[in-house]
Protein backbone atom coordinates (compact mmCIF):
# COMPACT_ATOMS: atom_id res chain seq x y z
CA UNK A 1 0.00 0.00 0.00
CA UNK A 2 3.47 2.51 1.31
CA UNK A 3 4.84 1.30 -2.11
CA UNK A 4 1.32 2.30 -4.44
CA UNK A 5 1.46 5.37 -3.09
CA UNK A 6 4.87 6.42 -3.70
CA UNK A 7 4.60 4.72 -7.01
CA UNK A 8 2.11 7.00 -7.68
CA UNK A 9 3.54 9.97 -6.69
CA UNK A 10 6.50 9.22 -9.04
CA UNK A 11 4.75 8.45 -12.17
CA UNK A 12 2.89 11.76 -12.10
CA UNK A 13 6.12 13.54 -11.29
CA UNK A 14 7.17 11.94 -14.63
CA UNK A 15 4.13 12.89 -16.53
CA UNK A 16 4.96 17.02 -15.30
CA UNK A 17 8.70 16.29 -15.59
CA UNK A 18 8.36 15.13 -19.51
CA UNK A 19 6.15 18.12 -19.87
CA UNK A 20 8.03 20.28 -18.90
CA UNK A 21 11.30 18.72 -20.63
CA UNK A 22 8.88 19.07 -23.73
CA UNK A 23 8.70 22.87 -23.25
CA UNK A 24 12.31 23.01 -23.23
CA UNK A 25 13.26 21.22 -25.71
CA UNK A 26 10.81 23.45 -28.06
CA UNK A 27 13.27 26.26 -26.85
CA UNK A 28 16.18 24.82 -27.65
CA UNK A 29 17.27 25.41 -23.85
CA UNK A 30 19.68 22.87 -21.90
CA UNK A 31 18.85 22.04 -18.66
CA UNK A 32 20.59 20.44 -16.06
CA UNK A 33 19.76 19.54 -12.24
CA UNK A 34 22.52 20.04 -10.01
CA UNK A 35 22.74 17.75 -7.08
CA UNK A 36 24.69 17.06 -3.84
CA UNK A 37 25.10 17.28 -0.07
CA UNK A 38 25.11 20.56 1.94
CA UNK A 39 27.50 22.40 1.76
CA UNK A 40 29.50 20.78 -1.23
CA UNK A 41 29.55 24.15 -3.09
CA UNK A 42 26.73 23.90 -5.47
CA UNK A 43 26.14 27.57 -5.56
CA UNK A 44 29.78 28.65 -5.23
CA UNK A 45 30.37 26.03 -8.60
CA UNK A 46 27.30 27.87 -10.49
CA UNK A 47 28.89 31.46 -8.77
CA UNK A 48 32.18 30.49 -10.69
CA UNK A 49 30.77 29.06 -13.62
CA UNK A 50 28.35 32.27 -14.45
CA UNK A 51 31.84 34.04 -14.47
CA UNK A 52 32.70 31.85 -17.06
CA UNK A 53 30.54 31.08 -19.63
CA UNK A 54 28.00 34.08 -19.26
CA UNK A 55 29.90 36.22 -22.29
CA UNK A 56 28.77 33.23 -24.44
CA UNK A 57 25.89 31.56 -22.70
CA UNK A 58 22.68 33.34 -21.66
CA UNK A 59 21.99 31.70 -18.13
CA UNK A 60 19.00 31.59 -16.17
CA UNK A 61 19.10 29.85 -12.55
CA UNK A 62 16.56 28.20 -10.40
CA UNK A 63 17.56 28.04 -6.65
CA UNK A 64 15.81 25.09 -4.70
CA UNK A 65 15.89 25.29 -0.49
CA UNK A 66 13.82 24.07 1.82
CA UNK A 67 13.81 28.07 3.24
CA UNK A 68 15.97 31.42 2.60
CA UNK A 69 16.93 33.16 -0.33
CA UNK A 70 20.30 33.63 0.54
CA UNK A 71 21.56 31.36 -2.80
CA UNK A 72 18.96 33.16 -4.87
CA UNK A 73 20.93 36.48 -3.39
CA UNK A 74 24.68 35.54 -4.24
CA UNK A 75 23.52 34.22 -7.79
CA UNK A 76 21.56 37.52 -8.51
CA UNK A 77 24.48 39.54 -8.46
CA UNK A 78 26.29 37.49 -11.21
CA UNK A 79 23.77 39.09 -12.96
CA UNK A 80 21.47 36.26 -14.71
CA UNK A 81 17.79 35.51 -13.76
CA UNK A 82 17.53 33.78 -10.89
CA UNK A 83 14.62 32.52 -8.93
CA UNK A 84 14.20 31.14 -5.63
CA UNK A 85 12.01 28.18 -4.43
CA UNK A 86 11.49 27.64 -0.59
CA UNK A 87 9.98 24.10 -0.52
CA UNK A 88 8.72 24.30 3.00
CA UNK A 89 10.07 21.07 4.13
CA UNK A 90 10.00 19.30 1.45
CA UNK A 91 13.85 17.65 0.94
CA UNK A 92 13.54 17.08 -3.19
CA UNK A 93 12.36 19.86 -5.47
CA UNK A 94 9.42 18.13 -8.12
CA UNK A 95 8.68 18.65 -11.74
CA UNK A 96 5.13 20.68 -10.59
CA UNK A 97 7.45 23.21 -8.29
CA UNK A 98 10.00 24.11 -11.76
CA UNK A 99 6.70 24.48 -13.41
CA UNK A 100 5.54 27.27 -10.98
CA UNK A 101 8.45 28.88 -12.10
CA UNK A 102 7.84 29.49 -15.77
CA UNK A 103 6.25 32.92 -15.82
CA UNK A 104 9.58 33.87 -14.43
CA UNK A 105 11.66 33.49 -17.37
CA UNK A 106 11.74 34.16 -20.96
CA UNK A 107 13.14 30.43 -21.89
CA UNK A 108 13.18 31.65 -25.77
CA UNK A 109 16.35 33.91 -25.27
CA UNK A 110 18.33 31.46 -22.63
CA UNK A 111 20.55 28.84 -23.99
CA UNK A 112 21.08 26.96 -20.10
CA UNK A 113 19.19 26.35 -17.26
CA UNK A 114 20.50 25.12 -14.04
CA UNK A 115 18.41 23.92 -11.40
CA UNK A 116 20.36 23.89 -8.17
CA UNK A 117 18.50 21.20 -5.60
CA UNK A 118 18.16 21.34 -2.25
CA UNK A 119 21.07 19.96 -0.46
CA UNK A 120 20.27 16.44 0.23
CA UNK A 121 22.51 13.12 -1.17
CA UNK A 122 19.45 10.99 -1.40
CA UNK A 123 15.99 12.19 -2.36
CA UNK A 124 16.49 14.24 -5.19
CA UNK A 125 17.99 11.70 -7.52
CA UNK A 126 14.29 9.73 -7.06
CA UNK A 127 12.45 12.98 -8.85
CA UNK A 128 13.02 14.31 -12.57
CA UNK A 129 12.47 17.72 -12.86
CA UNK A 130 12.49 17.97 -16.81
CA UNK A 131 16.46 18.03 -16.98
CA UNK A 132 18.51 17.61 -19.85
CA UNK A 133 20.80 15.07 -17.65
CA UNK A 134 21.62 15.24 -13.71
CA UNK A 135 25.07 16.65 -12.45
CA UNK A 136 26.15 16.15 -9.12
CA UNK A 137 28.65 17.59 -6.82
CA UNK A 138 30.73 15.78 -3.61
CA UNK A 139 33.29 18.07 -1.63
CA UNK A 140 36.34 15.94 -0.75
CA UNK A 141 35.50 16.73 2.81
CA UNK A 142 32.60 14.64 3.02
CA UNK A 143 35.14 11.42 2.97
CA UNK A 144 36.06 8.72 -0.05
CA UNK A 145 32.87 6.14 1.18
CA UNK A 146 30.15 8.42 -0.38
CA UNK A 147 29.50 6.23 -4.00
CA UNK A 148 28.76 3.28 -2.27
CA UNK A 149 26.63 4.63 0.19
CA UNK A 150 24.52 6.71 -1.87
CA UNK A 151 24.62 4.90 -5.05
CA UNK A 152 21.67 6.26 -6.33
CA UNK A 153 22.70 10.28 -7.32
CA UNK A 154 26.38 8.64 -8.73
CA UNK A 155 23.82 5.85 -11.13
CA UNK A 156 21.35 8.57 -12.02
CA UNK A 157 24.00 11.13 -13.21
CA UNK A 158 25.74 11.64 -16.22
CA UNK A 159 28.84 14.20 -14.10
CA UNK A 160 30.27 13.94 -11.31
CA UNK A 161 31.69 17.27 -10.05
CA UNK A 162 34.55 16.42 -7.00
CA UNK A 163 35.13 20.03 -5.50
CA UNK A 164 37.40 20.91 -2.84
CA UNK A 165 40.20 19.14 -3.79
CA UNK A 166 42.30 22.34 -2.10
CA UNK A 167 41.77 20.56 0.68
CA UNK A 168 42.65 16.81 0.66
CA UNK A 169 46.08 17.42 2.05
CA UNK A 170 44.13 18.03 5.41
CA UNK A 171 41.52 15.31 4.59
CA UNK A 172 41.15 11.33 4.93
CA UNK A 173 40.29 11.33 1.72
CA UNK A 174 41.25 9.21 -1.63
CA UNK A 175 40.43 11.21 -4.60
CA UNK A 176 41.29 7.91 -6.56
CA UNK A 177 38.94 5.88 -4.39
CA UNK A 178 36.41 8.40 -4.95
CA UNK A 179 36.52 7.94 -8.68
CA UNK A 180 37.33 4.17 -8.82
CA UNK A 181 33.84 3.14 -6.88
CA UNK A 182 32.14 6.00 -9.01
CA UNK A 183 33.13 4.39 -12.00
CA UNK A 184 32.45 0.59 -10.44
CA UNK A 185 28.81 2.21 -10.30
CA UNK A 186 28.43 4.51 -13.55
CA UNK A 187 31.13 3.41 -15.73
CA UNK A 188 30.09 6.61 -18.08
CA UNK A 189 29.83 9.22 -15.46
CA UNK A 190 32.07 11.88 -16.92
CA UNK A 191 34.10 12.98 -13.86
CA UNK A 192 35.81 16.68 -13.07
CA UNK A 193 38.10 17.07 -9.97
CA UNK A 194 37.99 20.33 -9.33
CA UNK A 195 38.40 23.25 -6.87
CA UNK A 196 35.87 26.51 -6.38
CA UNK A 197 38.09 27.95 -4.33
CA UNK A 198 41.31 28.18 -6.66
CA UNK A 199 39.70 27.74 -9.75
CA UNK A 200 41.32 24.43 -10.69
CA UNK A 201 39.40 22.30 -13.16
CA UNK A 202 36.41 24.45 -13.80
CA UNK A 203 37.29 25.90 -17.35
CA UNK A 204 37.11 21.87 -18.54
CA UNK A 205 33.19 21.55 -16.90
CA UNK A 206 32.55 24.90 -18.34
CA UNK A 207 34.26 23.80 -22.16
CA UNK A 208 32.07 21.05 -21.66
CA UNK A 209 28.98 22.93 -20.56
CA UNK A 210 29.29 24.79 -23.67
CA UNK A 211 30.01 21.64 -25.93
CA UNK A 212 25.98 20.52 -24.74
CA UNK A 213 24.56 23.23 -25.35
CA UNK A 214 25.96 23.84 -28.52
CA UNK A 215 24.74 20.04 -29.53
CA UNK A 216 21.74 20.81 -27.74
CA UNK A 217 20.97 23.96 -30.40
CA UNK A 218 22.14 21.95 -33.25
CA UNK A 219 20.21 19.00 -32.45
CA UNK A 220 16.57 21.38 -32.03
CA UNK A 221 17.91 22.84 -35.05
CA UNK A 222 17.98 20.20 -37.20
CA UNK A 223 14.72 18.56 -35.69
CA UNK A 224 13.36 22.13 -37.05
CA UNK A 225 14.66 21.69 -40.41
CA UNK A 226 12.83 18.36 -40.76
CA UNK B 1 -4.71 14.60 0.36
CA UNK B 2 -0.96 14.49 -0.21
CA UNK B 3 -0.70 15.57 3.51
CA UNK B 4 -3.17 13.79 5.17
CA UNK B 5 -1.05 10.49 4.05
CA UNK B 6 2.22 12.06 5.18
CA UNK B 7 0.43 12.92 8.42
CA UNK B 8 -1.01 9.76 8.64
CA UNK B 9 2.90 8.22 8.53
CA UNK B 10 3.72 10.67 11.01
CA UNK B 11 1.21 9.85 13.42
CA UNK B 12 1.68 5.88 13.23
CA UNK B 13 5.60 6.76 13.53
CA UNK B 14 5.15 8.95 16.54
CA UNK B 15 2.94 5.94 18.04
CA UNK B 16 5.44 3.51 17.84
CA UNK B 17 8.43 5.44 18.39
CA UNK B 18 6.85 5.74 22.00
CA UNK B 19 6.54 2.53 22.70
CA UNK B 20 10.27 1.83 21.58
CA UNK B 21 11.18 4.92 24.23
CA UNK B 22 8.62 3.35 26.60
CA UNK B 23 10.71 0.02 26.82
CA UNK B 24 13.84 2.08 27.11
CA UNK B 25 12.68 3.72 30.26
CA UNK B 26 11.71 0.09 31.48
CA UNK B 27 15.41 -0.57 30.83
CA UNK B 28 17.10 2.36 32.24
CA UNK B 29 18.72 2.95 28.91
CA UNK B 30 19.74 6.36 27.36
CA UNK B 31 19.06 6.80 24.18
CA UNK B 32 20.03 9.20 21.54
CA UNK B 33 19.49 9.75 17.55
CA UNK B 34 22.73 11.52 16.00
CA UNK B 35 21.55 12.71 12.77
CA UNK B 36 23.49 15.06 10.13
CA UNK B 37 24.68 15.87 6.15
CA UNK B 38 26.77 12.72 4.45
CA UNK B 39 30.12 13.44 5.38
CA UNK B 40 29.92 15.43 8.62
CA UNK B 41 31.49 12.94 10.92
CA UNK B 42 29.07 10.75 12.81
CA UNK B 43 30.63 7.60 12.36
CA UNK B 44 34.09 8.81 13.31
CA UNK B 45 32.26 10.64 16.20
CA UNK B 46 30.84 7.18 17.35
CA UNK B 47 34.70 5.58 17.30
CA UNK B 48 35.96 8.33 19.22
CA UNK B 49 33.06 8.49 21.80
CA UNK B 50 33.04 4.76 22.68
CA UNK B 51 36.57 4.88 22.93
CA UNK B 52 36.64 7.17 25.74
CA UNK B 53 33.29 5.63 27.34
CA UNK B 54 33.77 2.58 27.23
CA UNK B 55 35.38 1.60 30.31
CA UNK B 56 32.38 3.22 32.18
CA UNK B 57 29.32 2.52 30.25
CA UNK B 58 27.87 -0.25 28.34
CA UNK B 59 27.36 0.82 24.64
CA UNK B 60 25.18 -0.23 21.96
CA UNK B 61 24.86 0.90 18.42
CA UNK B 62 22.23 1.12 15.18
CA UNK B 63 23.73 2.06 11.84
CA UNK B 64 21.33 2.96 9.72
CA UNK B 65 22.49 3.57 6.06
CA UNK B 66 20.64 3.05 2.27
CA UNK B 67 23.35 0.66 1.74
CA UNK B 68 26.54 -0.85 2.57
CA UNK B 69 27.80 -2.15 6.20
CA UNK B 70 30.33 -0.37 6.14
CA UNK B 71 29.80 1.81 9.20
CA UNK B 72 29.25 -0.78 10.92
CA UNK B 73 32.40 -2.71 10.27
CA UNK B 74 34.24 0.55 11.96
CA UNK B 75 31.61 0.28 14.86
CA UNK B 76 32.24 -3.46 15.21
CA UNK B 77 36.22 -3.01 15.54
CA UNK B 78 35.36 -0.94 18.77
CA UNK B 79 34.15 -3.71 20.52
CA UNK B 80 30.71 -2.74 20.99
CA UNK B 81 27.51 -4.45 19.97
CA UNK B 82 26.27 -3.03 16.56
CA UNK B 83 23.60 -3.97 14.03
CA UNK B 84 23.26 -2.04 10.86
CA UNK B 85 20.01 -1.14 9.47
CA UNK B 86 20.03 -0.68 5.36
CA UNK B 87 16.74 1.58 4.63
CA UNK B 88 17.33 0.38 0.59
CA UNK B 89 16.19 3.84 -0.19
CA UNK B 90 14.34 5.27 2.77
CA UNK B 91 16.64 8.97 3.35
CA UNK B 92 16.01 8.09 7.32
CA UNK B 93 15.13 6.10 10.07
CA UNK B 94 12.03 5.43 11.81
CA UNK B 95 10.42 3.93 14.84
CA UNK B 96 9.14 0.51 12.93
CA UNK B 97 13.14 0.18 11.97
CA UNK B 98 13.99 0.55 15.43
CA UNK B 99 11.93 -2.34 16.46
CA UNK B 100 12.95 -4.63 14.33
CA UNK B 101 16.65 -4.59 16.06
CA UNK B 102 15.49 -5.25 19.30
CA UNK B 103 15.85 -9.22 19.19
CA UNK B 104 19.80 -8.18 18.71
CA UNK B 105 20.60 -6.48 21.98
CA UNK B 106 20.02 -7.17 25.33
CA UNK B 107 19.14 -3.78 27.01
CA UNK B 108 18.99 -4.72 30.64
CA UNK B 109 22.68 -4.69 30.32
CA UNK B 110 23.22 -1.20 28.26
CA UNK B 111 23.67 1.70 29.26
CA UNK B 112 23.38 3.99 26.17
CA UNK B 113 22.19 3.25 22.64
CA UNK B 114 23.08 5.13 19.95
CA UNK B 115 21.44 5.32 16.69
CA UNK B 116 23.31 6.99 14.09
CA UNK B 117 20.45 7.76 11.03
CA UNK B 118 21.06 8.11 7.48
CA UNK B 119 23.40 10.98 6.22
CA UNK B 120 20.54 13.45 5.33
CA UNK B 121 20.14 16.79 7.10
CA UNK B 122 16.40 17.27 6.45
CA UNK B 123 14.32 14.15 6.17
CA UNK B 124 15.47 12.82 9.93
CA UNK B 125 14.74 15.49 12.14
CA UNK B 126 10.77 14.67 11.38
CA UNK B 127 10.50 11.15 12.59
CA UNK B 128 11.24 10.30 16.17
CA UNK B 129 13.03 6.40 16.65
CA UNK B 130 12.21 6.66 20.24
CA UNK B 131 15.20 8.73 21.35
CA UNK B 132 15.35 10.46 24.98
CA UNK B 133 17.11 13.18 22.90
CA UNK B 134 18.46 14.36 19.26
CA UNK B 135 22.12 15.11 18.74
CA UNK B 136 23.29 16.55 14.99
CA UNK B 137 26.85 17.00 13.85
CA UNK B 138 27.83 19.26 11.29
CA UNK B 139 30.98 19.91 9.37
CA UNK B 140 32.72 23.25 9.08
CA UNK B 141 33.36 21.78 5.56
CA UNK B 142 29.79 22.31 5.15
CA UNK B 143 29.64 26.26 5.47
CA UNK B 144 28.54 28.43 8.20
CA UNK B 145 25.02 28.82 6.21
CA UNK B 146 23.58 25.79 7.63
CA UNK B 147 21.25 26.90 10.35
CA UNK B 148 19.42 29.59 8.39
CA UNK B 149 19.01 27.32 5.56
CA UNK B 150 18.00 23.80 7.22
CA UNK B 151 16.11 24.70 10.52
CA UNK B 152 14.33 21.99 11.59
CA UNK B 153 17.31 19.59 12.45
CA UNK B 154 18.83 22.74 14.38
CA UNK B 155 15.44 23.20 16.28
CA UNK B 156 14.92 19.51 17.04
CA UNK B 157 18.29 18.66 18.18
CA UNK B 158 19.56 19.42 21.81
CA UNK B 159 22.91 19.38 21.05
CA UNK B 160 24.87 20.51 18.34
CA UNK B 161 28.49 19.33 17.72
CA UNK B 162 30.46 21.23 14.87
CA UNK B 163 33.06 19.30 13.73
CA UNK B 164 36.49 19.28 11.90
CA UNK B 165 37.10 22.26 13.35
CA UNK B 166 41.08 21.38 12.93
CA UNK B 167 39.74 22.59 9.20
CA UNK B 168 39.31 26.04 10.25
CA UNK B 169 42.31 28.00 8.45
CA UNK B 170 41.53 26.15 5.19
CA UNK B 171 37.51 26.59 4.83
CA UNK B 172 35.15 30.05 4.22
CA UNK B 173 33.76 29.58 7.28
CA UNK B 174 33.04 31.45 10.24
CA UNK B 175 32.56 29.62 13.56
CA UNK B 176 31.00 32.26 15.68
CA UNK B 177 28.15 32.53 12.56
CA UNK B 178 27.26 28.88 13.48
CA UNK B 179 26.73 29.18 17.04
CA UNK B 180 25.02 32.56 16.86
CA UNK B 181 22.46 31.38 13.84
CA UNK B 182 22.14 28.27 15.80
CA UNK B 183 21.50 29.83 19.02
CA UNK B 184 18.99 32.07 17.01
CA UNK B 185 16.77 28.99 15.97
CA UNK B 186 17.01 27.06 19.37
CA UNK B 187 17.92 29.53 22.18
CA UNK B 188 18.93 25.99 24.23
CA UNK B 189 21.07 23.97 21.88
CA UNK B 190 23.94 22.88 23.90
CA UNK B 191 27.16 23.38 21.81
CA UNK B 192 30.78 21.42 21.77
CA UNK B 193 32.69 22.28 18.56
CA UNK B 194 34.92 19.41 18.27
CA UNK B 195 37.91 17.81 15.81
CA UNK B 196 37.43 13.99 15.48
CA UNK B 197 40.91 14.10 13.57
CA UNK B 198 43.26 15.85 16.69
CA UNK B 199 40.86 15.21 19.67
CA UNK B 200 39.74 18.34 20.70
CA UNK B 201 36.44 19.15 22.46
CA UNK B 202 35.61 15.30 22.75
CA UNK B 203 36.12 14.97 26.15
CA UNK B 204 33.35 17.56 26.92
CA UNK B 205 31.12 15.96 24.97
CA UNK B 206 31.19 12.54 26.63
CA UNK B 207 31.38 13.90 30.33
CA UNK B 208 28.04 15.33 29.20
CA UNK B 209 26.71 12.56 27.74
CA UNK B 210 28.39 10.58 30.86
CA UNK B 211 25.97 13.01 33.11
CA UNK B 212 22.85 12.25 30.89
CA UNK B 213 23.44 8.67 31.34
CA UNK B 214 23.76 9.57 35.19
CA UNK B 215 20.40 11.16 35.18
CA UNK B 216 18.38 9.04 33.22
CA UNK B 217 19.68 6.08 35.62
CA UNK B 218 19.08 8.46 38.48
CA UNK B 219 15.69 8.72 37.65
CA UNK B 220 14.56 5.47 36.82
CA UNK B 221 16.00 4.12 40.20
CA UNK B 222 13.60 6.46 41.92
CA UNK B 223 10.90 5.86 39.80
CA UNK B 224 11.08 2.05 40.73
CA UNK B 225 10.77 2.83 44.25
CA UNK B 226 7.59 4.70 43.84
Amino acid sequence: MKISVVRDILEANDRIARQNRDLFDENCLLVTNLMGSPGAGKTSLLEKSIDSLKDDLRIGVIEGDIQSSQDAERIAKTGVPVVQINTGGACHLDGNMIRDTFGEFNFKEMDLLVVENVGNLVCPAEFKVGEDFKAMILSVAEGDDKPSKYPLMFRESIVLLINKIDLLPYVDCSLEKIVEDSLKINPDLIIFPISCKTGEGLEDWCNWLRERVKAKNEMSGSALDM
